[in-house]
C-alpha cells in the first residue's frame, strides 16, 4: 500500500482528493493536516464520507508526514513550496495541487500571485503532472506541480493539432472556458453565493487570469515538444474564462484558424489516432456535442471537433470534472504513474448522470 | 460471475442500474432489451457509461433472457407482471423496480394504476425488496417488488418507532416529503422543463399519489410484523410529496407524536441501536440536519431524530438518493442479499460532493 | 411625493427595496446610507438598477434621514432600536425590516437575539406591520415592525382558521417551510455557497429557530384579537424550515387536525371569503398547488387549501417571494396604507414566470 | 388605447408577451388565440398573470382580430406567414415574434426552415424589427419580422464596430453565445428537462443553426447602410450557441480582430456614444462584466468592451433577457414605436436581482 499524506484538504480538491484515496485499491491516508480543524474528524466537516473513512485532521507537527510515501498538497498556493524541500529530502514524493510549481519561471509566477517565488531550485526540477504529455517525465518525478483545471482542458483540447504542427494559426487562439463554481474554492466569497452565481452567467478576468501564463507555457512546451519550433514561437492565445450557475465541470469551447492548406484536413482522425492509447481521454464520433455531465464525477475527459460551417475555424469542445480531471483525479493519475501502478487504479467511477 | 438481463433501461433507473452494475465485481450485464432503441449502442443514448461499458439495445425477442440468472425490469408499470412468468419458470429471479409487485392487494394496484393486474398468484410469492425490513425473505426469494423512492425514505424514517411500538400515535403521521426532478423520470414532460421546474418549489398530488398505499401497506407491515398489532390497525399517514429544483435526492420530513409517557424516550439511541449493523443506513448524531447532497450517487441513506422544543412531536429527517437507494442501488443490494453476495458489492461509491 | 430614507440597503431586502421604490409614482429616495459603502454609486453595488436610478450611498451622518417622511431600517437586528427615537422625535416615520419591533416582549428578544432591547418604551408602541391582520394599526402608526420572511406566510395560511375558531386543535399546529437561500441575506457565508446549497435539500434550526416565536406570537394574537380566547392559549406550533436550492421563494406546507364536528366543514370557501378584498392574498381553486415562481418578483401570496384523503387534517399551501411580500414589498405595502395611498401603489409588477 | 391581439400565446414569448402589455398604460389586449387551449382562462394557464388579466384564449375564427390595431405571432414559424395578408388588407399591423419575416431571401429561409415560404410579397416589405439599426423604418411599417435571440445580442454587440468601418477583419468573426433553457421554447422536449439540462453546459448546433443566416444577413446589413461595402461583403461570422443551466438570459460573447492601424482606437468611447440615446442599450465602464442577471424581466441590455492583453483581439460582452429585448419586450419597443408611443411605454420594470 502507498502511504499518502494530504496537507490541507479542506476544500473542494481536498474532499475529492478523499474520496477518490478512500476508494484506491493500492493507497492507505496516512494523515490529513489542517491548522485550523486539528482534531476534527474529517467525516464531521464532510458527512458525505461517514462510513467509509475514518479520520482526523491533525496539527501539521504532528502528522509525521516524512513517513509518508508521497504528500498531496491541497492548500491555497504559497504552502507547498514552503515545505516541499524537507519532504523531499526525507525521501517523500510530492504532488502539489496549487499553483506552486507551475510556471517554469519564478518572475512569470511573482508577477500572477503577487508574491516571490521561494523555492527557485527546486523549480527546476518539479515536473508539470500531465500525464497525456508528461507520463515519462511524471515516472521518475519527485516533484509534480499538477495543472490548473482550465489549463489541463485547453492543453489537451489543442495537444494533437500542436504535435502535427503546420494546421492551424498559433498566434491566434482563443480559448472561450465555462466553469462551474467549486472552481473559486470552498470559500466563503459573496460572488459565489448561490443567489448571486445561480441563475445568471458572466465572464470574469477577461483582463488576465492567473491561468493565462501558465496555458500559453503549456502550449508552448507542447509546440516546442514536437519540434514544432515556429509554432511554439508565435504562439499566441485569448482566455476569457465564464462562471457557469452549476457546480462542477468546465467546457472549454477553442477556436483555431485553420490554415489554407489544411483545410481539407481529417481533423476527427487526427484526434481519434492521438486519444486511442489514453484511458482518460475520449474523442466523440463526429458531429457529437460534449456536455459537462457526462464526465460528472469521473477522470473522464471528453472532446468533440468541429469545422463550423464557411468558416476557416477549427472548433474544439473539451468537457472534464475540474475537480477530478482537472485537479484530484489527475493528482492519483499521477500518483499511480509515479508509484508503477495501473494509471486507472482508483479512477474506476463512471460519471453520475442524470 | 451473475448473469443479469435487463428489461428497458433507458429511463433514468436503467441507466443508473447500468452506472452500478457495470462496477460490480461478481455481475455481468448479458443483455438490456428495448423495443423502440434496439440495435443502438447504449453508450450513444448515455455518454456517460463511454469507455467502461460495451452493450448494444436488443429486441426483447433476440435477448434470450432466460439464460440470465436474474433480470431486472426497468419499464413502467405493467411490463414486468407480462413477463415475469415466463423468465420464473426458466429459473431466472426478476426484480421489478417499477410496481407491479409492491402491493399487495390486486384491488389497490387497480385502484392506482387504473389496470387489472394480471399476475395475482404471483403477487402472492413476490417480496417487498425492502432489506432493512424483508433481508430474510429476499434470501429466499424469486421474484421480488422494489420499494418506490419515496416508501424508501419514509418506511426506514418510521422503522425503530413502529418495531419498538407504544412510542409514537401511529394514527396522525406526517411525510412532508422533497424530491429531486429525476424521480419524474426520463420523460418529455412540460412541467419537468428546466424552464418550468428550475428555480421553484411546489407541493404536487396532495390529493393522491400512487406512493402512499405503498406507504400505508409497509407501516402497517413492519408494526404487524414486530407484533404491534394495535400501531398497525390504527395507522394513519399524510403523504405531501413536493418537487424540488434539483436533479437528484430525496429529503423526507416525518411528524409523530410522542405519547405522554414517552415523552422522556431516547429516541436517538433507539435509532442508533437499531441501524447500527446496517451497512446502508447512517444516523447522524443528535442535532445534526442531513443533505441531500451527502448521499448523491451513493446507496446510502442518513438519518436525524428532533425533538422540536415545546412540542409532543418527534421529527425524522431522512435523506436518500431517489435513484440509488430509493431505486437501482436498492436493487443491486437486494440482487447481492438473493445471490450470497457481500452487501456492499459494487455499491461502494463514495457520495459526490460538492 | 414621499420622502424616503433607507439606512443600510446594501443586502437583498435593500436591493428589492430599491427596485420597488424606484418604480413607485407617489416616492422619492432622499438618501441611503451605508458606512461601508458611502460614496459608492448605488449601481456599481447593483448594476440591475442602472439607468433608472441615480443615488449614492452616505454617510448616516450626512444623510440627514430627519428631512424624510419616512425611514425604513434594512440593516441587521440591532441597528434600528438604536436609531429609531431620534428619527420619530423629528417627526419621521420608521419602518424596520429587521427584527428589532417585531417581538412584543423585550425578554423574548434577548433570548432569541443575545443581546438587551434597548428601546423598550418604544417597542410597546410599535405595530406589527401585516396589513392583512393589522391594518387600521398601521394607518396611523409612526413605527412599524415588519414581519419576517417565514411569519407572514404562516400567520396568513392560518388566519382564516384561527380568526374562524373552533375548526381546528390550535396546539397541534406544524408549520413546514421552504426557503429559497436569498432569505439568508446577502452575506459571505460558506454554507450559501452555490457549491453548498445547490442541488441539495436540508432542514435546518430544527431546535429552535428566531422566527419561531415571532410565528406563536402573531398566531396566539390572531386568535385573541378574533375572541378566540382558547386557541391563543393553547396555541402550539412546530416550525420546520428548510432550505431549497433556489434564490427567491418560500412554500409553507402547514398541517393542522382538524376538530371532529367540523369535518365537513367548507375550508375553501372560508379562505375565499376571507381574502376576497385582499389584493396581494389569491386563493387558488380547490385542489391547485401554488408553485413559488407563481409569485416571484411580486407582492402576490397565493393559498391552497387541501384536505388529504382518509386523514383529519387541513392542510394549507403558501406561496410567496419572501423578498416581496416577505419583506421589502409588504415594507412599501404598509408605507402606503400609513401615508393614505393606494395600496398597490408601486406593487403592480406581475410576476417573473418562467 | 392601442388595441392588442395575439396569435399563439401559449408559450413563453406568449406569457412574456402578456406580463408586459398588461402593465402597459396605452395598450388594451383584445383577443389570444389558440386553437389547442380555446375557452380556458389565460390565468389557469399561467398563474403568474392571476389578478392581474381577465382574459380567455379564443378560437382563430372567433377571436376578430381585423378589428384590432395590431396583432402579434407569438407562433412557431409557419403560422404569420399565412395570415399576415387577411390581417394587413384589414389596416391591422403585424408584428411576428418567429422567423417568417426575419430572412429577406425566401430560399434562405426553406434551407434552413424545410418548407417554402408562402408570402414572398410581403417578405419584401417586411422591416426587421431591431430599433437600434431600423428605428425609422419600424415607424411607418405595417409588417415587422422581428429579431431572434441570439442575433439581437450578436447585431447590437457588433453595431458600432460595423458602423464605424475600418476597425476590425470582419471576415474572421466569432460568437460564443451561451442561452438558458427558455430559448427553447414551451415544448416538452427531452433535452430541456431540468433532469437533463440541469448542472451541466454543453454546445449545440455547431454544424449550423437557424440563427445563423439571420446573423450574418443582419451584420452585412450594418455595414452596407453604413456606406462600409467591404465590410459588408467580406463578412463571416461562426457561431456556436451553448446551452446553460439556468431558465432566462443570454451571454453572447464576440470576438473581432483589430486590424493594425487600429489597435490604440479607443473602443470603448465609440461604444459609448454609439448607444448614449438608446434608452435600452447600457455600455458598462471600462474593465465591468455584465451579468445575465442584472437584465433579468427587463428589457436592458448592457455591454462590455475588452481588449484581453497581448493579443489583436476585441471582446465584446453582451447580455440580455431571451424573453425581454430577445422577444416580447423588443416586441413591445417596435409596438411602441410604430404607434408614436414613448419608446420605453410598458417596459420600465427593473431587473429583478438576486
Amino acid at each position: 500500500m502507498i502511504r499518502v499524506g494530504i496537507v490541507g484538504g479542506t476544500g473542494y480538491t481536498g474532499v475529492e482528493l478523499l474520496r477518490l484515496l478512500a476508494q484506491h485499491p493500492h493507497v492507505e491516508i496516512i494523515a490529513i493536516t489542517s491548522r485550523k480543524e486539528a482534531g476534527l474528524d474529517v467525516c464531521e466537516l464532510f458527512p458525505s464520507l461517514r462510513g467509509r473513512l475514518s479520520l482526523k485532521f491533525s496539527e501539521p507537527a504532528d502528522a509525521q508526514l516524512e513517513k509518508c510515501d508521497v504528500v498531496f498538497f491541497a492548500t491555497p498556493h504559497g504552502v507547498a513550496m514552503e515545505q516541499a524541500r524537507a519532504l523531499l529530502s526525507a525521501g517523500v514524493k510530492v504532488i502539489d495541487l496549487a499553483a506552486d510549481f507551475r510556471l517554469r519561471d519564478p518572475a512569470e509566477f511573482e508577477r500572477w500571485y503577487k508574491t516571490p517565488h521561494t523555492c527557485v531550485d527546486l523549480l527546476a526540477e518539479a515536473v508539470y503532472g500531465l500525464p497525456e504529455v508528461n507520463r515519462e517525465a511524471i515516472r521518475s518525478a519527485r516533484l509534480i506541480g499538477l495543472p490548473g483545471c482550465y489549463p489541463t482542458s485547453v492543453q489537451l483540447g489543442l495537444l494533437p493539432v500542436l504535435e502535427h504542427g503546420g494546421l492551424i494559426d498559433t498566434a491566434s487562439l482563443i480559448a472561450d472556458c465555462k466553469s462551474g463554481v467549486s472552481g473559486a474554492g470552498r470559500k466563503a466569497e459573496l460572488s459565489m453565493l448561490l443567489a448571486e452565481a445561480g441563475d445568471s452567467v458572466k465572464a470574469y478576468s477577461v483582463p488576465g487570469h492567473r491561468h493565462l501564463p501558465e496555458i500559453t507555457q503549456g502550449l508552448k512546451a507542447i509546440a516546442a515538444m514536437a519540434g514544432k519550433a515556429q509554432g511554439a514561437n508565435d504562439l499566441k492565445i485569448a482566455f476569457v474564462p465564464h462562471l457557469m450557475p452549476m457546480i462542477r465541470g468546465i467546457h472549454s469551447t477553442l477556436y483555431a484558424r485553420v490554415l489554407g492548406h489544411a483545410q481539407e484536413f481529417d481533423f476527427q482522425k487526427l484526434y481519434e489516432q492521438r486519444f486511442a492509447a489514453e484511458p482518460f481521454v475520449d474523442v466523440l464520433p463526429a458531429g457529437a456535442h460534449p456536455e459537462t455531465r457526462s464526465v460528472r464525477g469521473s477522470n473522464f475527459m471528453r472532446i468533440a471537433v468541429h469545422r463550423p460551417p464557411e468558416t476557416d475555424l477549427l472548433v474544439i469542445l473539451v468537457v472534464e470534472d475540474n475537480l477530478v480531471k482537472g485537479a484530484s483525479g489527475q493528482g492519483v493519475q499521477v500518483l499511480n504513474i509515479m508509484f508503477g501502478l495501473p494509471e486507472t487504479a482508483g479512477l474506476t467511477q463512471l460519471p453520475v448522470l442524470p
